[in-house]
Parts: structure tokens; sequence; C-alpha cells
């Protein structure tokens, strides 16, 4: 078997985890590494792999089966996915929900265009959350569904921190509130407001002479971002930011609760316990791009979600060896 | 839009399950139940639903987009799925894990050689467990998959307590242990044995004059379904067993714990915690029997498991709402 020979775009956090991902599997090979930056100033972990410059791309795509883009989705892959998907299968992780539709729209036209298939939208959430949304509300028609984040590290948030006057640096954990949950797996169908679900826990370093109660304010009220949640911020010091603040934790888990005859209530629940997000995220790429390759080799172009993949298509397994041992 | 027209063969509790998860949904129409029993003597919830014998599936095939078998895995599936999917599309809830491989070919000759999609092994156990432990290795390929089932009661263990002599009747329920779960979902994934991973919770009414002491000693003796596990037998009365063990409650959970790059462990878990066993297993054969209506459709012809089926094609929803609303 040949492997199936993958590209890296951009390489910051879920881009080291791809190339790490990658590393775990027999099937998959890394060709090369594209930056918008300067090759010769990033240096990758695997020594060997190339790192070439991003308009190279299009002279290097026969070399490539799939190519995963890594850029963010404010900027990046709005521009990148259709861009790239124009000359190789994709893969990236599009996650401002509102916009899936457009974004949908974009790449798919480019894909069509070119015989490419380029999945969007792949990662935890959206991703494997939406594939459990789907699946609990298929099942169990008549029920609810709740998603929960966390605990972990919102990097939008943590952000938003970092621009309120007086701060020097931030980090801010979304955290499910415990009632609010058990209520749920308890299958109460519960109303929740954005207020009952989560908490926001802040951890603030000062600049030099800020005022604390000042600050806190500005956070607390902050509209969109902390205004409609319990809000707790700690100030702390730089090095204890630094020392027990620098890690990506994240997780979540998706609830469907629902009731089949007689009012039996059937509860499903889909959770996830993340030491590292980014790498997460890039694990469920690297898998999705197989599943890339094998739909673009079977005719399916355009561009697709992680609703389109049959999930037998995600394991390096035969369909055979995943009948006689996983089924 | 047509509705989707299921037949039901075979009218049990799945049957019946069946029948009330149809009525959930607005896409599908249940056209008539088949019965090897006389029509007759079966009375069904839906007063209008006409009952037909068996041997009449041949000439009602026309009317019928998917059957759901609804007989047991031990004799009626075998002979059952193989013959209706030579007439009609199917879903089966097969769950004899070892005689899958030999069940699939034999499905899939009758189904290719008649242009039906027919899908084996539908359910939770095989079904949905099984999905997620294929999505939990290919997303983390280095890491452990642990399966454990229950509190539940066990079909197949409840009716061995009832061939013990001494035994009127009796209910056997699979329990997970605790400390064994709480380990795999803390990362360490722990080397478990048979023994570590469930205990058996036996409830069990005496015949008249029958010994307490030889009854516990012939269950706890018992090879394969109790000499392996701790098992605690509880002696109660007929009417202690009708009020308090009528109910079919099960569930359990998937657990896949692994490590991505610098050790960080990651951990997936799905979990199900079930009123009514036959409902929910009913409530999935019935989202599986769109998937079928709609492969059959796309020319995907055979037999076909979980792991073939694109998720989009579970839910009643277009590909734009899933995409617009779940995704």
């Amino acid at each position: 078997m040949q492997p199936i020979r993958i590209g890296i775009a951009g390489y910051g956090n879920l881009g080291r985890g791809v190339e790490a991902a990658i590393a775990q599997t027999e099937d998959l090979e890394l060709v090369a590494v594209f930056t918008r930056r300067p090759p010769e100033s990033v240096t990758v972990a695997g020594e060997e792999t190339p790192v070439l410059a991003w308009d190279t791309i299009e002279e290097h795509r026969e070399k490539l089966d799939v190519m995963i883009l890594c850029g963010g989705s404010q900027t990046d892959l709005p521009e990148q996915s259709p861009a790239v998907a124009a000359l190789v299968n994709t893969v990236d992780s599009f996650d401002t929900h509102a916009r899936i539709p457009e974004h949908f729209e974009a790449v798919d036209h480019a894909a069509r265009a070119n015989g490419t298939t380029a999945l969007i939208s792949v990662g935890w959430d959206p991703g494997l959350f939406s594939l459990n949304r789907l699946l609990g509300e298929a099942i169990l028609p008549e029920g609810s569904t709740y998603t929960f984040w966390g605990r972990g590290l919102s990097q939008g948030h943590s952000d938003a921190l970092r621009r309120v006057p007086g701060v020097a640096d931030a980090v801010q954990y979304t955290v499910p509130q415990p009632t609010a949950v058990n209520s749920v797996r308890a299958g109460h169908q519960p109303t929740l407001s954005t207020r009952d679900k989560h908490t926001r826990q802040c951890f603030v370093v000062l600049d030099h002479g800020a005022d604390e109660a000042v600050v806190r304010e500005h956070i607390v009220t902050m509209p969109d971002y902390f205004a409609d949640y319990d809000t707790e911020v700690n100030f702390i010091s730089l090095e204890e930011l630094k020392r027990d603040h620098s890690a990506m934790p994240h997780g979540g888990f998706v609830i469907r609760s629902g009731t089949t005859a007689d009012e039996h209530t059937q509860t499903i629940e889909y959770a996830l316990t993340l030491d590292s997000n980014p790498e997460f995220t890039a694990s469920v790429l690297v898998a999705y791009a197989r599943a890339a390759h094998r739909m673009n080799a079977l005719g399916q172009i355009g561009a697709k979600t992680v609703f389109d993949v049959p999930p037998g298509l995600l394991s390096p397994k035969t369909p055979d060896q995943l009948r006689a041992g996983l089924l």
C-alpha cells in the first residue's frame, strides 16, 4: 500500500499537532509543511520534513493527496480553504458556526470545479459534537439536546481579557455548571439560560499600578463575552500565570435526553476530557484526511462535512477487519 | 414528500418498540406488521395497522421501502435476514458478535443478487457502541478502548438463571465496577480482567422446597455465565420480582483513552442510560431504516453496517438544514 501523502498548511499549535498525529499512523506520510512566513524561519519537529513557501503549493500539488489547513477561522480559512481546495483535497477546522453555510458554498464551488474533495469544519465542535447532536435527535426525535463546554481554556475569551485596559496577560476557563449538568443527565430536560449552563473563570495579571476594582468591573460587564455569565476574576502574578496556566485543556459534553413509548427516559452522553485541545483537534483532522482521500477516490467531490463521511473511511483497517474486530 | 414505507417483521418487545418509534417520526409510515403466528392472534398498538402472515411478505414487497427485522439473533435472523433481504431493503439487529462475518456474507449475497440494501447489526451494541469504538481508535491510535455494560438487565443471563434446577423465575443485572470505570475515565489505561470490569447481580425466586445454598452454588460456579465474575445472589418472592424487576433498563459506556504528543492524555466517553433497552434499540433501527432507503436510492446495494452509513442519512433534515443547525 502506498501511504496517503499529507501536506500541512500553516504551522502553529494546530499544525504542530497534525505533524505529531501523522507520526502516530502507519498509512499516512507527511510530505511538506507550507508556510506564509519565510520558510527558513520555521523549524518543524521532523528534521527531514521540507518547509516550503505558501505560493509553491500549486507546483507541489501532484505530490499531495490531502492538504490539512491549519489556519484560523477568522481571516485565514475563509480565503485559504477555497483557494487550496481548487488545487488538492483539503480538510479544515473552520469553526465559526454562524458562517458555516457561506464557507461551505465557497469551498464547494472551488472543489467541484476542480474535482477535489474538501472536508470543512472538522474537529470536535464543530465535528464530533455535531455528529452526536445529529445522532441524538435522529434516534430520539422527542427530546432535547444540550452542549456543555469545558472545563477548558477559551482562546477567544482569553484574548478579550487581554484587550482590557490595565491587563498585562490573562487566561479564561469556561466551566459547566454542575447543577445544570446533573439535571440534564438525570433526564429532566430543563430549560437553561446562558447563565445557568456555564460560568467563566478568569486569571488576570495586572499592569503595574492598575486598579483591581476597575479592571474587574470592566470584565464582568463586557457584553457578549462576560455580562451574561457569572464571572469569577482572580488576580495572580505573571509567574503564577506561566506556571499554572500554560496548558490548553478543554472538553465538554453533548447530552441528548428523550423519551420513547410509555414515557421511558433514554439518555445519550458524549464526553471529551482533553489535556490538549489543539492536539486532539489535530488528531481528528488527520483521521478525516484519510477519509477525504478515499472519498475523492470514490468520486465524491465537492465540500463535505462530518455528516457526509461513512465512519469506516476514518480507520486504516479494512471493512472486513472492522466488522470482525470492532462491530 | 412521500413517506418512507416501513414493514415490521416479528412483533415482540422489539417490534412493539419499532411501532412506537415510527409514530414519533413524520417521514416514516408503518405499512404492516408481518408475523409467523396466526395474524388474527396478534394485536398491535396501531388499530389500523394490518397484521399479515409471514408468507405474504413477497406479495407485499412492492408496498414496502424497508422491512425492519425484529427477530432474535440465535435462530430467527440467520435465516430471516437473507430471505427477506432478497425481497426488500432490510435493517436487522443481529448481535452475536462472533458470527457477524458469516451473517454479513449470507445477507450480502442475497441483497446483491436482488439489488437491495441490507443493514445488519444495528442497535447500540453492536451499533452505536461499535461506531464509537471505531471513532476512538481512528482518532487516538495510541490508546486503549474499554466497553462497559450496565447497569442493565441481561436477557441471556436471566434465561441461564431460569434453567437452574430449583429456580422458579429470575432476573440478572450486569453492573460495571466503579473502581475500574474510574480508573479508565482518569486515563490510566488499566489492564482489566473479566472480574475487574463487571459484577453480576441476580434476583432469584425459588421453587417451593428448593435449597438456597444449593441453588446459589449452582449459579456462582456456572461456566461462561457466572464463574468468572463476582456474583451476588438475592432470593426474593415472586411478588417482589414482578413489582421491582419488570422493567428492562440497560446502558453502558465506551471509553477510548489515548495519548497525543508530549504524553497528553485525551479521553472520549460515549455513555447510554436507558429506561427501556428494546425501545431504544428500536429507535436506532428506525433511524437506520431511513438511511437504508436512501442508500438504496443512491445505488449502494448489498449488506452494510453502521460503519458504512454517512450520518446525515439518518436524519429527516436536509443537508442544508443539518449544516446550518447542527454542525
